[in-house]
């Protein structure tokens, strides 16, 4: 496949936005910083004409997205057959608190990334794969952990998805109340909606010496 | 529609989890606990075979989920169509980091919910709804702020969703490395992840006077 060296995805029908309020964002740049700053996606896809919604972790690499999981699962059996699939990722960064109730909103920025998602088989490729997915969540974790052996990269399912028709939306700044309810006494502003990590928790069987990973943000 | 006064969902075959190590839970009570703790869902649903996944905020009324939107909206003309829909809401709790790339996990609570959503039209309901939704993220909010008109009301789409195809995963606890990996100097535990609010950040017209409101866990 040709990388597109454009800045921007081409918007298509189907990740234009419906609400003329609401403008789409295209930009490659964002859309990668939106995508590396969250670890968590919602994959959609549809069996026998229902849809399915599904948390999974996820890194990006390059124009992929990768996600894995075990082969039974439903989501995985997805790209065996084909399917069409949906994967979104939404940070949220603010409750918008209006004067009035119409107005309230969340400020957020997410992407939503359509497509068919093909298996990755390839042992190498797989290990690869797995490496981006390790170190995004934990920055060099992959290098202290034990690596997978043969048998248990064939226990993982991964599959990479192409950002291609890609979209993301973003509402950031104050609320907009409507102009006469802002001599309402009524407070209104942004309240900072903040995802940490908390002190890291060794197990029961944590050995004397070893220390916890450094972890983005912290 | 009788309410259903067991304790818990029914499986179908649609909700019973696939993998053996994940237990689907299907208990009301952890359910509902679910869904009062979180205030962002995704909803899936289907348009010309391509699967769509938007983030929306939510709130719970008895054995109801309500959303609602811009009429314009895609998600809001699926319930036009009787089309199925797909509502999941995901909490992190924390980092599962193994002692081995292959048993690193994310310990979650997500709750699944699939269904038909009907609109909501007679506009006392609506005005309810969006009271239950207001207070669900800022409790006492919807007393504190302006009250929709008549046409703000109109202006909104309100759906609903019924819990009846319902079923939560959660995982929790340590890692499970292998034993022999136990031997390894190599750290093992939780990293906790956190949501929590900010210092409230008034705008530019805040009058004098208003107090930001209280908010869940702060």
């Amino acid at each position: 496949m040709m990388e597109n060296s454009t800045p921007s995805y081409s918007p298509t029908a189907r990740t234009q936005t419906r609400i003329r309020s609401m403008r789409g964002v295209y930009d490659k740049a964002q859309v990668h910083a939106i995508l590396d700053e969250g670890f968590l996606c919602h994959i959609g896809f549809v069996i026998d004409g229902q849809p399915f919604v599904i948390p999974t972790a996820y890194a990006r690499s390059g124009e992929q997205i990768y996600i894995h999981g075990a082969p039974a699962s439903r989501v995985m059996g997805v790209a065996n057959r084909d399917l069409d699939m949906c994967l979104t990722v939404t940070l949220i960064d603010a409750l918008v608190v209006a004067r009035s109730a119409f107005h309230t909103s969340i400020n957020y920025r997410s992407v939503v990334v359509l497509g068919k998602a093909r298996e990755v088989t390839d042992l190498e490729k797989k290990r690869e794969a797995l490496r981006c997915f390790t170190n995004h969540v934990i920055a060099g974790r992959w290098e202290q952990a034990k690596q997978p052996t043969e048998q248990e990269l064939k226990a993982t399912s991964v599959l990479a998805l192409q950002l291609d028709e890609v979209s993301a939306k973003v509402r950031t700044g104050p609320p907009i109340d409507d102009e006469e309810d802002y001599a309402l006494p009524i407070w209104g502003g942004l309240v900072p909606v903040i995802q940490t990590f908390g002190e890291p928790m060794p197990d029961d069987r944590a050995l004397p010496g070893t220390t916890a990973p450094h972890l983005r943000g912290t």
